[in-house]
């Protein structure tokens, strides 16, 4: 497995590895890597000639008073989990060389960043944008591997990759959960014991809510309703929010829509947090097929 | 030469008359082509071994209330003059193949645009560099040619190039212009006899402005006032704006700055209208040499 520090020496190799006309699968990650990388880096590696994972807490994703400068890392650990899925190339640039300078450039994605983490979290998806629009340039991939976790950020890199034509097909991987649960998140390492056994309830609401949603007369704000008492019924959960959205366009949907009713798909996603850490988790809903409805995606 | 209306169709040739790894010269317009345009496709075809044109009256860079009806094109006249330079394809997408929908994602290039051009069209920047960075994506060239009369144009480009780490080299052209001086530019078509006889007080009122900037006392307020004053003496001519900022970082120079002592590059840049024609031009003045200073460039 070969790893790069430099953009000069990720360029080189690159090109001698796709030489021949060689797919490329891209998996971009901010590294502490779990099982959800993993089965991105997997799928990557059947469909794709050449695997490519880039390890790069990005600042410019993160706002003042964020987790910036605690933010998980191991990086020999990573790196051999990303041997055993059988990487062929780790991008694991220093700051300085991805941002030599501030830079002047953002890329705003508009109407699909105002709610949900993008209104909690602002210039969030602006910093997503820049450095997805810089790896994209820098390893042009022929595919490249979402974790359906950020389903937000999947809905935004999609809507970015399709406006500003980058030639890369985006691919999503499924949530990946531990054995209760719990979506996995480098983030879960901040959780105390109790904290760890409390934010069960994020999925657990999620699952609860994929049985309330066609009882007859099961409205959005109803199911809504339902999942933030489900959540508050944990001690120290403090909601950042509950939504139910339709995606990917993450149009709102009125409160007294009765759900059986509705032929879109739509996503549940909350944010909660404990102490200082804040999760994420979602569901979604595919109504489109008629029978199929509230199926697990 | 090759004529591309769709993306479908200018990938699949532009695939094989890249093959064996062949440069790619790109020259992106808005058609109604001059020998400015001509120029940078002669440059294009000196240097690289494919050399790409595109044509498109990109919407979204006209603010309201401007001349995007109104946009002068030719496209026989067009064509025939980009065979005439060597030209291997032409990319003429209709708006639905650019824009199938309203885009979401913008690209913004903050300190920079927010002056000059960038002042007086709200918005204008954001749009090029859109357009650029689609055209960037769907092209992939090896170089992209540009031309100095559009000076705001190329800082803000290279800055977003650099930002993105699109793995495109920005080459200039300089401004050609006509006989008595006056810049060339597709919105020449729309001056009446008389304004076009006073617009050649744009490219004077630079020349005397090379003449002038040495001058022992002279400052950057005094170089302004002087060109400004000249402008004024076309009857016609309305002054958009006449400003003296470091090149290519854009920033201000203090008005009682002599210009003698500035060992920096510097533009003065204007804008004026006759009628309802805006026309810009511009002088860069080499500081950085001590000798050399306002020499040509």
């Amino acid at each position: 497995m070969i790893i790069c520090r430099t953009i000069a020496d990720l360029k080189e190799k690159l090109h001698t590895l796709r030489s021949g006309g060689k797919s490329v699968g891209f998996v971009p990650t901010m590294g502490y890597l779990h099982e959800g990388h993993a089965s991105l880096l997997r799928k990557a590696r059947e469909r794709d000639d050449v695997v490519v994972l880039s390890i790069f807490v990005n600042p410019m994703q993160f706002g003042p008073g964020e987790d910036l400068d605690r933010y998980p890392r191991n990086e020999e650990r990573d790196l051999a989990l990303a041997e055993s899925c059988g990487c062929d190339l780790v991008f694991l640039p220093v700051q300085e060389e991805m941002y030599p300078s501030r830079p002047l450039t953002s890329v705003k994605i508009s109407g699909l960043t105002e709610r949900l983490c993008g209104a909690s979290r602002p210039g969030h998806f602006d910093g997503v944008g820049l450095v997805v629009g810089k790896l994209f340039n820098l390893v042009s991939p022929t595919r490249a591997y979402f974790g359906m976790k950020d389903a937000q950020q999947v809905a935004v890199i999609k809507t970015m990759t399709a406006d500003l034509n980058f030639d890369v097909e985006i691919v999503t991987g499924e949530i990946v959960r531990e054995p209760d649960g719990l979506a996995l998140s480098s983030r879960n390492v901040y959780l105390s014991p109790v904290q760890r056994e409390q934010a069960v309830v994020l999925s657990r609401s999620l699952r609860e809510a994929k049985e309330m949603c066609m009882k007859p007369g099961m409205t959005s704000g109803g199911l809504i309703k339902a999942v933030r008492e489900a959540i508050n019924g944990a001690q120290d959960a403090v909601i950042d929010y509950v939504e139910l959205l339709l995606y990917p366009s993450l149009e709102p949907v009125p409160e007294d829509q009765p759900l059986n009713e509705l032929r879109e798909t739509f996503i549940v996603a909350l944010a909660v947090k404990f102490g200082t850490t804040r999760l994420i988790d979602n569901a979604l809903f595919d109504h489109t097929g008629g029978e199929s409805a509230c199926s697990e995606q």
